[in-house]
């Protein structure tokens, strides 16, 4: 199975790609917007598509030609500038979707934020509510195609080692989540078909990840 | 026919509720910000509803309780911060949408921007790019619900007199258009059930309005 990382320069992305290539079944094609980034893929025996999220979608699809899933862990992040947050979180993000379709490509994983309902929207602070409009109707329109979706919600991210255990479930309480383990969360959906369909929360917690998607 | 007019200070809308007030077949219901607001609409005779389009979906079905149209002139303009693109363009368009849903008010008409296509994202100048988005992913969840949606694309607006004249159609070439003229094509949208489900541009032109609206 071979996946499009999109975003995989990024902190996700980077444990992502390694956990994707030291698994038998998967194997990792890292998208990234600038060639220089490309010699830690290349040291992890990863193929490299160089494309701008900004460009059209045809590059996009392009990327994915011969794919089978697409995982979306690209972000602007909720502290750039708000024309990044449209640009990205909403739109980029709709492109690939968009992308997918074109390429053929039927499976899809997104990265999402904790909690993208109306009600996170109206409660959240003035300076993060665009934030989390932007997640909000990436994922909507996510679920709204036919693509074969998961969406995860991770809790707050941190860089800490990740312990390959969490407390994952369609609604659990808001905590931390370190960046590797919600990489393995990723790769653990994956490989595990009754995800499709589903969006669930995850943040640290005591299952191992394996049992904790398999329950999904 | 009584007409929800959301974003009734703005230029337009002050147009609006003037021409919708002095029409035998329509009464205009102003939703303004601020009760400050109020003295021109009140003058015209208007009725008026003081709601915060940042506020829950509630306060605003509440303000379209008993309406039999909304018409979204609000806007955040493309010169403002990209944050309140995300939640007035965007966001905000579309909580009044599902606050037609709330109000059983099936006519809603959106005042977009002129050209809010795939390739008109692409190819915006960076900075004007956000709202393009915005204003896109407002028209699709808005063709994507049941209401009797019209969305009229205008042209660069301007604050000179109007003509009572404009070319119309689906697509037509860039150009002027006096915000008093896109105001006078939003009463004929409400009269003309046959600009249901239709999209247009207008700019200014040689065709007199109530003529132009009838040949959608």
């Amino acid at each position: 199975m071979k996946v499009l990382v999109i975003g995989a320069n990024g902190q996700i992305g980077k444990h992502l790609v390694s956990f994707i290539q030291e698994n038998d079944k998967l194997e990792a094609r890292a998208m990234i917007r600038d060639e220089k980034q490309a010699p830690y893929f290349k040291e992890l025996g990863a193929e490299i598509a160089v494309v701008d999220l900004e460009d059209e979608i045809e590059a996009i699809a392009k990327a994915a030609d011969g794919v089978d899933a697409i995982v979306f862990t690209a972000g602007s992040g909720p502290n750039t500038g708000k024309d990044k947050t449209l640009m990205i979180d909403l739109d980029a993000a709709v492109k690939t979707m968009e992308a997918a379709k074109e390429a053929k490509v039927k499976r899809y994983i997104m990265i999402s934020s904790f909690d993208t309902t109306r009600e996170a929207i109206q409660s959240a602070p003035e300076s993060f509510a665009p934030y989390v409009v932007a997640k909000h109707y990436a994922d909507e329109w996510l679920k709204s195609t036919n693509l074969d979706y998961t969406i995860i919600h991770p809790g707050l991210l941190t860089n800490d080692s990740g312990k390959n255990k969490v407390e994952l479930a369609t609604t659990v309480a808001r905590g931390e989540v370190p960046r590797e383990d919600i990489a393995r969360v990723i790769v653990e959906s994956l490989i595990n078909d009754s995800t499709i369909g589903k969006e669930f929360q995850v943040v640290g917690g005591s299952t191992p990840v394996e049992e904790a998607v398999k329950s999904v």
